[in-house]
């Protein structure tokens, strides 16, 4: 008999409003595990350090990611 | 005359041993940005704690990057 598990996932409720790449100071991913069965992904803004839980499954998050680990120095070229 | 910035990445040195994602507790990503000029990708192995630097013009990591953010749950289907 598999013993229950506390399911720990760090996101409570999801933040659909969309999120400017300029505003974003970080993004952690935190894949599926035993303590929480999807994938989390929490954005820390900025300025307010105001931390965010994202849907994995929208398509503004994957073109967000995609944006955010593209992008080189556009400033030093 | 631009004021002189400090450049303060998180990043040191980068780690290019393969990484395997299961071994993978969080990645984090941050964005290029006034105090760092390129995007920081930092790895937080799920056993040991230990965080490594990863290489984000590595296709292995952009390929981990996709793998993670898709993963949905497998043993709940």
């Amino acid at each position: 008999i598999p013993l229950a598990r506390t399911v720990r996932c760090t996101c409570i409720t999801i933040d659909d409003r969309p999120l400017k790449p300029r505003a974003l100071g970080k993004l952690e991913i935190i894949p599926a595990s035993l303590s929480c069965p999807h994938v989390e992904i929490i954005a820390t803004m900025k300025k307010s350090d105001e931390k965010r839980c994202l849907n994995p499954e929208s398509e503004a998050i994957k073109n967000l990611l995609k944006a955010v680990s593209q992008k080189r120095s556009k400033r030093a070229p």
